[in-house]
């Protein structure tokens, strides 16, 4: 596009960095700042800024903070003898919004996938041994997703937890809720009947 | 969530103002921005600002532009005795892609809706008046979008070019190509029956 402004371009190009953005909505996106919305503009434009050099890990638990500890391991309520452990912080979101969890965390920002080179030293295995060897963990959550990866993660979460003589649970499997049997894929259903516990339980 | 980092927050609610992004696409953004792409966030934020600052628009046909006369306006090389109207610089973008017009353009930046405080004036009727009586302009392409108010903003527009002695002409109307007759739309169908010609045309 020759005829279009350069700076308006590349704001089209700049857009596209956001998941999901194609060069049609990027360009959506772009007019309707300019049009409608400068002051949005130019208030996402510093949020952005300040955000990618501000926000860092928490040194405890990996997940994003600005500051050396994040909200969740500088509040001094919640559980420090439950330790969950999830693969993102979109995760970590999903369980603080859904559950009355009280417990602390511990972000892999990852699974064990050693095609894209992530291995234990990239989710922090260090730092998560290190927190079970001091003790104070005497449950360890693993809440990995339902994946390949994720239970490879998961089986090796629970050497360390076992390593550490830390009791090591896992988030339950089966049958979603609301859903019917007559959807629910084979795999999972498969699982959830395997899985099948007395009523008493 | 009280026990979000402020400022991801914040990044989360200012990605609300891209058109098409709710609560969950924003902070999926969010995340991935911090996670993968924190350069190509940098970047963003940075172009973002410059082009909230310095994007204005052209004073001889209103498009956006960083110069005081876009691109369009400055090629020596395109008929200016052709000018096409349209509502929006996306819909100037729209034909500069797909047909071969080298004419010149006038966006309007609107339409005539009384509602929402759209007359002639906030349309540029004066600039467009003016330029009309320069009399360069020997053809007045009306490109506006064939809903109520676009239609009502070509017969005004119409009114314009007759008072000013230039030819006006509309973008064809009818059934489009590729589609079938069976799923068009009755409007279209019952316009495009309406407006059928001669095949010698």
């Amino acid at each position: 596009m020759a005829d279009q402004p350069n700076l308006l371009a590349d704001l089209i190009e700049a857009l596209r960095c956001l998941p999901g953005v194609g060069a049609k909505s990027a360009q959506r996106m772009a007019f309707h700042l300019l049009e409608r919305d400068r002051e949005g503009g130019v208030h996402l434009a510093q949020t952005l800024q300040a955000a990618m050099q501000r926000i860092g890990h928490c040194k405890s638990c990996r997940n994003f903070s600005e500051a050396d500890a994040c909200a969740i391991c500088a509040n001094a309520s919640r559980d420090a003898s439950l330790l969950c452990v999830v693969e993102t912080p979109a995760d970590l979101l999903a369980i603080e919004q859904a559950t009355g969890y009280r417990g602390r965390y511990f972000v892999l920002m990852g699974r064990l996938s050693p095609l894209d080179g992530l291995g234990p030293h990239e989710l922090g295995a260090e730092l998560l041994t290190r927190r079970l060897a001091q003790g104070e963990v005497r449950e360890m959550v693993i809440a990995t997703n339902p994946t390949v990866e994720g239970e490879a993660t998961a089986h090796w979460l629970g050497q360390l937890a076992h390593a550490a003589n830390v009791r090591a649970t896992r988030l339950a499997h089966g049958v979603p809720l609301g859903g019917e049997l007559e959807y629910v894929d084979r795999g999972t259903l498969a699982h959830a009947f395997g899985s099948r516990h007395a009523l008493d339980d």
